[in-house]
């Protein structure tokens, strides 16, 4: 007998959670699919030469290896003579950008430009195994690809997904906050921090800004490591900590900026572009605002960044990040591809919603009625109301095998299954059947004609006011 | 620069392929649901003390193995000492079934039985590189799980959800063919083939009928390997033919068969009654028949089991596939848990549907409306527009860089994208919008706020069409 045991760093679900978890991938993917962005999917393993292009990130250290049995056996044989050479000829991806990069360069003359894509599957690092990090996890990633150009326009358009996602899977306030790294860039130039490597380590000492105090950050930066002077230090301080409040102060955060050089007029003018586009998509002003301390990945993004935050969990970090960069697929083809996108990594953001108590898996099943039986004679009867119900597009359980009529009640209301119907000798007698409204604790006979109807009647109001 | 390739024995999809394989699996899934299946998932890897219970299978020998990076490097360092002990840690799935052994016996205590379960995965197996043959492919499995027993009515249930599922795909007519393994091995006893391997051996060279001929197989079965007499050997062939034509005459082929032993009465006993309940679960007569030569897996299937073919692609082979079993997960617990379930083989359906130009993948895109641009002045108000689309329940894009408009219904015919909205100078003056439905080839002028219903009033009349 083997214990029967999942592998560390996993997070597997119970059926009520995963049908949680289910919505809210449900929903992810409707409003992707909602601003016209097409599905796809790449295999789980991709070769390892097309996967570890870029070498010695923490990444790769993470990355898992894929051996059919058959290599494996050779390897074994071939221990005795000599060590194996290279890497195993797959690995599992640890995002779906490469995958993305992989995809669009080899079908590039099978697509069009702008290419808008949604990818939802799963991702594998070897991560140490620690609460709350997980070695699989779900990611939710929007691209727009473009070929030689695309328009600043695509970045609003994201925002406003960002938007429509959040608002529909209902887990609060968010705010989306928003910066640009021209813009970060340019500023930072002006500072006479003109190297990149040396902007990343100044936005390292910021970053230590809540931990430490402003008095050691700003003698950090003033002290021998960077030298600044301490006007520019006290710029920078200032800098990093705007936030707008608000449309018209956005604008007016931009406005103050003026157009110190070229770079940060770039950017300046491309989040002003963003801005006016994300109020004509109708996205309200309190879901988003400028944070002038977000910079992502330094060597990947070149334009508009995201981060969003849920307002009541800011310790959750960032539960949607993403932003635009150059130059897609460089390792696997000439053409240039630039994109913007974003990715939500719903496995970590479920648990941790889960933990702030804000996901209460008692939620409804997925299943909505469950026709009881009462006896053995009736069941006949019983597949037959449950025929009727389910083309009708309500989903059905019959109970199979007779069972005390308080058991199956029972069972129903710890399931989440919101109707329980019933079909005794004197209800067959009348044509009609009763129903017991779990959610609403009542009960009323209905012809069984009507009784699929008027389930969806109820089934539709609650989905009405669940906003789905 | 690497030359961008996926790696072999994989159907990676393009994005209009996708939809359509995409809308295949949503019918599975909303069929299994409508059935009250609850949604696992479970992990891609799993301990492979766990994945390789069994010894010596061909699936085994065709597993996938997983090492993390650092896994892998301490290996290397030991490899100069002495080869490494035992197989990774980590194994690919390679069905769906043993996960779902381990999931109940894990979760036994906080599972609800019967637990019916469905499961919407790929599974991985290092095939040799073949067409149609793939290394990773979708699996959608539904299975019932008992504790200690379970009714044969949820295989008369199970039958329906093939039916339902099918029907919805719209792929064809199809026949469920039934047998069952108490009847079989009933007979075969009563023939005097009463060791299990013996009727296994028996019944490979029954399989040889279409290829070699009932001659060659007589004489097989007389001969010295067999040593069979005459007239079981024609029982036997006689047996093995046996197809009803509808549901009396299934019944009657039952009865024909008599009560021969208690395992085969107990067979018939048992098909009888799924048969009678598939009945009042209307699965019309012509979806289902007896077919007594079906036998699955010898070792695994113990009452009912199913096959499916598709009536104009028998060649196709069985598109779903199933049966009852005795006990699932006797490796990891000593609960009894009997179980009957079938799998969808997606991937290599999908693929075969493809091949015998089945799949279009011409369908209608999941984008529903293109919002043309007609100039940059208008941008603001064709996101406009889309908003209103969008928040209408419609998949809508927005052209983002103005472009001839020739072009634009060009890609939107392309992209299979129903229905492009115009608004022009002059409609805006007017309040109005212009609506080019590509599938019609009508074009007509609304109203702006009526827009969105009057496009939602074409879908769903699309989509009741279409059955969908």
């Amino acid at each position: 007998m083997i214990k029967p045991r999942t592998p560390p760093g996993i997070m597997e679900l119970l059926p009520r959670e995963q049908i949680a978890f289910q919505r809210m991938l449900d929903t992810i993917r409707r409003n992707y699919e909602r601003f016209g962005f097409l599905p796809v999917e790449t295999p789980v393993f991709e070769l390892s030469e097309t996967l570890l292009t870029k070498s010695g990130g923490e990444t790769e250290r993470q990355v898992y290896f894929v051996q059919s049995t058959g290599a494996l056996a050779n390897a074994k044989a071939a221990e005795a003579e000599a060590p194996a050479e290279g890497l195993p000829e797959l690995a599992l991806r640890f995002d779906l950008t490469v995958p993305l990069a992989r995809y669009v360069a080899e079908h590039e003359h099978e697509l069009t430009f702008p290419f808008r894509r949604y990818q939802i599957q799963r991702v594998y690092r070897g991560e140490r195994a620690q609460r709350g990090r997980f070695r699989e996890f779900y990611q939710c990633d929007i691209d727009v690809i473009g070929k030689d150009g695309l328009s600043t326009r695509f970045d609003a358009e994201i925002l406003a997904v960002i938007h429509a996602v959040f608002s529909d899977l209902g887990i609060g306030e968010f705010t989306i906050q928003l910066n640009n790294r021209k813009l970060m860039r340019g500023f930072f130039e002006a500072q006479g921090v003109s190297d990149s490597e040396q902007q990343a380590l100044v936005l390292r000492e910021v970053d230590k800004l809540d931990k430490r105090g402003a008095d050691y950050v700003r003698e950090t930066l003033q002290g021998p490591d960077f030298g600044l002077p301490a006007d520019a230090v006290q710029r920078i301080l200032d800098f990093v900590e705007v936030r707008s409040t608000g449309h018209a102060d956005a604008i007016a955060k931009l406005d103050t900026l003026g157009q110190g050089n070229p770079t940060l007029a770039e950017g300046v003018a491309e989040l002003r572009e963003v801005l006016q586009l994300v109020q004509a998509l109708g996205v309200p002003e309190s879901a988003y605002c400028l944070n002038f301390s977000i910079a992502r990945g330094l060597d990947y993004y070149t334009g508009t960044v995201y981060e969003t935050q849920l307002d009541a969990y800011p310790q959750i970090g960032s539960i949607c990040s993403g932003g635009r960069y150059d130059n897609l697929a460089s390792h696997y083809t000439k053409s240039k591809l630039p994109g913007v996108g974003i990715s939500i990594g719903l496995t970590r953001l479920f648990w941790q919603l889960r933990e702030a108590g804000l996901i209460a898996g008692s939620d409804e099943s997925s299943v909505q009625a469950l026709v009881a039986l009462m006896d053995d004679a009736s069941l006949a009867d019983s597949l037959d109301i449950a025929r009727r119900l389910r083309a009708a597009g309500i989903n059905t359980e019959v109970q199979m095998e007779p069972r005390k009529l308080a058991k199956q009640f029972q069972y129903a209301s710890r399931a989440g299954i919101r109707f329980v119907v019933l079909a005794g000798e004197d209800e067959r007698a009348r044509g009609a059947v009763t129903v017991k409204d779990l959610s609403r604790e009542q009960q009323f006979e209905v012809k069984r004609e009507e009784l699929a109807s008027s389930l969806k009647v109820e089934l539709e109001q609650a989905r009405a006011l669940a906003g789905r």
